[in-house]
C-alpha cells in the first residue's frame, strides 16, 4: 500500500528557502507569484491494513522524516 | 490561488537519499516498508486565472524547481 507524507515547516518558523525561491520567480518576471512554501514529500510502500500501514507511517514520520520542533507533518494514501 | 509541484527523481535514476532513509526505517524495526521515495513539495500563491496560473507554475517548475534531466514534475490544485 502506497502512502505519502509531506513535510512542511510550521507557520510561525521563517522559510529561507522559499523566500529565496520567491526572490528567484520574481527575478524570471513572474510578479504575480505571492509566496513560496517549501517541503518535503516521502511515498512509503508498506504491507499491512490500512490503520497498520497509517500507524507505522506516523510513528516513522514522527522519529525520523519531520523534525516535530519545526516542521508539521500531514498523511495520505495513494 | 494555491497550487502545488511536487519534484520527485525519475524512476530510472537511483535515489540514494530513498535508500538511506529505508535502512533506517529498517533499523528502527519498520520491516514492513518496502521501499522510499524522496521528493520535493512547493505550494505557490499565485494570482491570475486558472489556466494562466496552471502554465505560469509549469513553466517555473520547467526553469526553477525541477532538474529534467533527472526529475519530473506534477502540478496540482490545492
Amino acid at each position: 500500500m502506497k502512502v505519502k507524507v509531506e513535510v512542511f515547516l510550521r507557520s510561525d518558523v521563517f522559510d529561507p528557502q522559499g523566500k529565496a525561491i520567491l526572490n528567484a520567480v520574481h527575478h524570471l518576471g513572474y510578479h504575480k507569484v505571492g509566496s513560496v512554501q517549501v517541503g518535503k514529500v516521502f511515498i512509503l510502500d508498506v504491507e499491512g491494513s490500512k490503520e497498520e500501514v497509517e500507524r507505522q507511517t506516523k510513528e516513522i514520520a514522527d522519529k525520523l522524516l519531520a523534525n516535530p520542533i519545526i516542521e508539521n507533518f500531514t498523511v495520505s494514501f495513494l
